[in-house]
């Protein structure tokens, strides 16, 4: 696959153009390039799996432009009876457990199981580092260079929520574009693991063996919402911490309540840098994909994350601006001062708020 | 003390009225006793520790009707500088661990330390139940006969929100009232756990061992939130079977990340029965107490709580005000519809309905 078909990707080094053409040509195909095509055209190509279109159209759900955004929802309309069909697969952990090298593996292996993979990315940090989450790529040379998978990095924006919703369109794109898995990253910190749980089938926590990583960077409840636990970097002097762990979460686990998709998570071990424990990893998930889609957890799952995307999308867009009206703006900063004084009760405060 | 105190709890056996009494005397009696107090009197009586006092205005806070909730405001504002000078104490764990046995046993042993205790409950189901919680005094009989108790059942109500509200601001009159230990009861399931350990300072999860405990009813996320896991009947036959939950609870909190609030938390045996682990527990609670008041945490933790309260009940409201206009109401299940069939997307719709 040429570099240009992940221009997308190249912010840091910018697209060489070939020396053979003249500046002339050169121009006018870099303007051709940045013409964005009509919608109806680029759901074609899409249909098609053609991954230049994809990235157009993924770039139109990100822009902030009025006339972008128009164009970018008439194409997910277009995408959505041509999505749905893929496994979507949530992958989180802190920084330093090895993820772009787990996400290479795992997807060089599906692509050998002759799947086309799209890795995206949930990372609303990145907006200050302009895609910092997937942006080494060399740590995924062969899954770059491979036809059958897509990369793209997060979305930039202020909002988890933005960030979200982009992935989330961009999810339905990459499925009528005819990826059949989606591997979705984030950071373990923060909120976006809880947004990227509510977009996927199937949701992986890596892990470490020692390090301190037990102790501390995980949020809260990350490990409740795990699908699998997967103990990375068991290779070398580190297997027997590894294994270790791997029967100290075994232990934690059954500690929780039973998951409604009837699952019983796993605990399991993997080298992304020597390979193993890849190929296993992946049987389990498509066990986990057989199972729920018989009890039809599989696919009541997905309509109550929509309802959940539908709710949360309305409850922060009131929000919102409920927050954003100047007189609310005012009075909140003075309200919180009264009740950081004892003066009033949060709940007068906020009867107040809401008679203005 | 005596029963007529504790009329709120009466609700199954009625009000016995003494013999010796005429019936137009009790009539009269009972009459003066339905009437309301205004504000300032009960205020004023609150502040003296008048139970029936505080009952009468706890009441008033758990009315609908918008006079009594005008009168209950301004008894709350003149509560409010005498308030917080308590220790909040969440207590948690599913039907059958012994809740109530184990407030009675707690209860008292703060009592024999000469303190004030008042035990409250949030539980929404109850407003089907009328007060199941904490409704059978039988089992808190010592507690309930002591004149440094105050018990009130959950308020009824159909929305948590509510429920937890009324809650939160009994807290204020009875720590006007001059109780220095409020116990607040939950069960650990549905979302009433979130709201108790929003509340308080210090949040306690009740366990029992065996049982299947460890594998259902405890809602995901609850053992994060505990401050110290205690496992409850752990005498008799059921010792070993505890000390051996006791390890596993142990390894398990290992895994979580630490607290804010710098806390490590304690896993401890107990017998409410046999009266053994109570007192050591409620040493833990004062180390505690002590530790982040210290670390300042004890505060900020209280001004964090209310300012989540301030926030979360604006949302509340306004989410409520959007979904009960009539064109949503019409429109919100044909979207739902639409999405179920996978022909829009909860952004769509959500976009849709706001613009209504």
């Amino acid at each position: 696959m040429s570099r240009k078909k992940h221009s997308a990707l190249s912010e840091k080094e910018g697209v060489k153009q070939p020396e053979f053409l003249s500046k002339k040509s050169a121009a006018f195909i870099k303007k051709r390039r940045q013409q964005t095509q009509e919608p109806e055209a680029l759901v074609t190509e899409i249909l098609k799996g053609n991954i230049t279109a994809l990235s157009q159209a993924i770039t139109l759900i990100e822009s902030t432009q009025p006339d972008h955004l128009q164009k970018a929802n008439k194409i997910i309309m277009g995408c959505l009876p041509h999505s749905r069909k893929s496994v979507r697969v949530g992958i989180t952990g802190i920084p330093g457990v090895g993820k772009s090298t787990f996400i290479e593996a795992l997807g060089m292996q599906l692509i050998n199981d002759n799947k086309k993979v799209a890795v995206l990315a949930v990372d609303p940090s990145s907006s200050v580092s302009k895609g910092s989450i997937l942006g080494d790529k060399t740590r995924m040379e062969s899954l770059v260079k491979s036809n059958k998978a897509f990369i793209r990095p997060s979305a930039s924006g202020n909002s988890l929520g933005g960030v979200a919703r982009k992935t989330r369109e961009s999810i339905i794109l990459c499925e009528a574009a005819g990826f059949d898995t989606i591997l979705i990253e984030t950071v373990g910190v923060g909120q976006s693991e809880t947004a990227v749980h509510g977009m996927v089938d199937f949701f992986l926590l890596l892990k470490i063996a020692g390090a301190g990583d037990e102790l501390q960077g995980i949020k809260r409840g990350i490990m409740e919402m795990a699908d699998a636990i997967v103990i990375n970097k068991a290779d070398g002097d580190n297997i027997t911490r590894a294994k270790n762990a791997k029967v100290d979460f075994s232990r934690a686990l059954h500690l929780y309540p039973p998951k409604t998709s009837g699952w019983v998570p796993t605990v399991s071990l993997c080298s992304a840098l020597e390979n193993t424990g890849i190929k296993e990893l992946w049987l389990t998930i498509e066990a986990f994909v057989q199972k729920t889609k018989i009890s039809g957890h599989f696919e009541s799952n997905r309509i109550d994350q929509n309802k959940q995307w539908l709710k949360q999308t309305i409850e922060d867009r009131i929000t919102r601006n409920f927050y954003k009206r100047s007189e609310i703006k005012a009075e909140l900063s003075k309200q919180i001062q009264l009740i950081e004084a004892g003066e009033t009760t949060p709940f007068a405060a906020a009867d107040y708020l809401l008679s203005l």
